[in-house]
């Protein structure tokens, strides 16, 4: 079976072969400090050879408590934010279709919350959830983060009002700590069932814990195969020593070789709108990772072909700081063919019967040598199809790309001591006495 | 009334008064520039005087033609791509609720199609709209460009299939060219309402032309609020001679400044999800307007809360060479308070009874105090209220600055030649004859 892969023949005019090779080392070296917990950070270190520690009865645990939730609910609000949010929304969204009209119990909408602080936002929510059946996922290792833990208390009072304390507590799950925290005190209170967040994995590396899995199993997603695809490309990472055929070693060098010349601002583009949420993870295991010590790659996403007609005239032209990555999805089978017309007043017929996955190839294909010869470097990620296996092994080949170049940066990719700043002057606005 | 105002208080430790003073001249003349239509670009300033020229009959035509789909229609497909999309994407997000599920006649469902060239969004919107009652909106100058022509040959054949000949004519408005262009000869031969894009108004600056206006109104928006903002906007930047006091100036005259220092990045920050719309038009408008010539400052968008837990990190503590423009809603009345609990496990009992708009006020001030003594210059505008008038107001303030600001960069503003070079490559790849 073929691998997500990394095709870096447009990048000819901006690295070569002996540079890479030259960084192979400082690769090597770095990866050792992730795989033997040597490095900085080494105490968050757990989704390394998460993939292969999950077993069989936890997968079935979660599949059986979103089965259930799948069947009672014709809408499973998700309470998190940052990691505790932006994975499984990104692979709900990937793997659902864009236009849904069919909700209702057996097929739920996925709902969010707790990821903001707006009044409109959670006012709206919860006059939608009035006459709905309808069941909540908190997301949150202490219990005390306060966008969720406010999204949590609304939803908690409205819930008991609507069915009832025990009602409710049937219709509640928390993803919390193993033992301490607000949050599992409340849960072994109100007899919630609870799924554990471990103490060794960060919020942005947590995706394949049941923080995502969860989630993304109540939206019907095949969670054992991206289990499947990230154990399988941790596999092949572990055993490809050659940096120019592994993809997580080649793509961390190849950052860190850009951020040298120059190159400060990274753009993900994807051709596809349902991409949209996997580029917003991204930026933030990248961003967050390596934003630090007044160093890192500026993260930003791109959705093509519309931000063509937006951001393109940027990338192709304005100031030479940017390199691009393309998530480039091999063209899954539809049927949606481009139509004839008689008078061909817009000029169309030359792509009369050809579908349209094949111009947006074409598209794709054009505007990776438009932006390359402007000066852009272009990285292509391959990968052979939008499903479950592929998007497993997607997520962990950046989160393995991500802790090798944040070690090549020379920081701790695995704390966030900036995200206290604004928190501390919130609470001090607020009038929070501890 | 109150304008919107641009706060640079925390500007004071990267800007003094004295830099801004030293670049009022130019901003002067750049402003000259536009407003005598002397300048770069300058066949296509018709956007600077439109607030005042579009006549009470006009807003009315676009008016009854959107009262009249809203009666007809569930649904109403939206086909632009670019300047022909974001805007009118932009202030129908914000201005209606996040969700709905009231639609049907009276309060139609807004989609969009034509901004993308996936067969999967494609396919799924075409079975969505199988059993809907629904009307198209098609936005074009030439009526031949790839997206929005391939979506409308398949919305075409699709509603003509079900409706019939004359049915389809009567749910299908154009707005394009006054005279000439593919789609101008196909309404005229099917006999499609139009309306007319201006020739001296660019793609990022049709906002309030019929591209944008026409599928706000059927949003159910009150476009001349929309317009009287605009123009209030326009004659007080026209009076304002004082560089301090006229937005339009200070704001073209800051990035300028901070672009001179190293501040290479420009990120919109907003704390309301209903906004990521507006910072996407924004971002095309300044990203396609100076992003040239090798030179323009990078856009980017964050949607705080959430994008704290994310981007936060970076722009706390990455590389310097970030600065913040942050949106600044003055909080609408809303009736939702944070609940008491008895035992406040979550230790969110010192917020019991407050307004979450309170909450978010704070969290956005304690972010704006944080980014900034981390050495990320924040830029604040304050906008009185989230209503039609002040998204007008916001709107002309924007594409005035940046027309000045783009003068002040030494480019023209008002071209793309950047976006033709995919598009080249594109048709050479299609075999395109011509």
């Amino acid at each position: 079976m073929k691998n997500i892969n990394l095709n870096t023949e447009y990048l000819k005019n901006f690295i070569t072969d002996e540079e890479i090779k030259k960084f192979s080392e400082f690769v090597y070296n770095a990866d050792k400090e992730l795989t033997g917990r040597t490095g900085k950070g080494k105490e968050f270190l757990g989704w390394v050879t998460l993939p292969e520690e999950i077993s069989v009865s936890e997968l079935e645990d979660i599949r059986l408590s979103a089965d259930k939730f799948r069947i009672i609910s014709e809408v499973i609000v998700v309470v998190g934010i940052g990691g505790s949010y932006l994975g499984a929304r990104a692979i709900i969204e990937a793997l659902t279709p864009p236009f849904k009209n069919d909700y209702g119990k057996g097929e739920p909408e996925i709902l969010y919350a707790g990821f903001n602080l707006s009044e409109s936002y959670h006012e709206k929510l919860l006059a939608y959830l009035e006459d709905k059946e309808y069941s909540v996922i908190v997301i949150s290792k202490s219990g005390t983060t306060t966008e969720p833990a406010i999204a949590f208390r609304l939803l908690k009072n409205h819930i008991e009002k609507k069915f009832g304390k025990i009602g409710a507590s049937e219709r509640i799950i928390a993803i919390t700590d193993s033992e301490k925290g607000a949050l599992k005190k409340l849960s072994t209170q109100e007899n919630y069932k609870t799924f554990i967040i471990p103490d060794d994995i960060g919020g942005r590396f947590s995706v394949l814990t049941p923080v995502g899995l969860l989630p993304i199993a109540c939206a019907g997603i095949n969670i054992t195969e991206i289990v499947k695809g990230a154990k399988d490309m941790m596999n092949f990472i572990n055993n490809e020593n050659d940096i120019f055929k592994n993809p997580a070693y080649l793509y961390s060098a190849i950052r860190n070789i850009l951020y040298k010349k120059n190159k400060s601002i990274e753009i993900l583009a994807s051709y596809e709108p349902n991409i949209t949420y996997i580029s917003e993870w991204w930026k933030q295991l990248f961003g967050e990772s390596e934003g630090k010590d007044g160093k890192g790659i500026f993260t930003a996403s791109v959705n093509f072909t519309t931000d063509l007609h937006s951001l393109g005239q940027l990338i192709q032209d304005g100031n030479r700081n940017i390199f691009e990555t393309v998530l480039k999805l091999n063209s899954n089978k539809n049927n949606l063919t481009i139509p004839n017309s008689d008078n061909d007043l817009d000029e169309l017929n030359y792509l009369s019967d050809k579908n349209l996955s094949y111009v947006n190839d074409m598209a794709m294909l054009g505007t990776i040598q438009a932006h390359t010869s402007g000066n852009c470097p272009n990285i292509i990620i391959e990968i052979p199809q939008l499903n479950p296996y592929y998007i497993g092994q997607l997520i962990y080949f950046f989160e393995r790309a991500c802790g090798i170049s944040g070690y090549l940066l020379e920081v701790n990719p695995f704390d966030q001591p900036g995200v206290e700043e604004y928190k501390q002057n919130m609470f001090k606005l607020l009038g929070k006495s501890k």
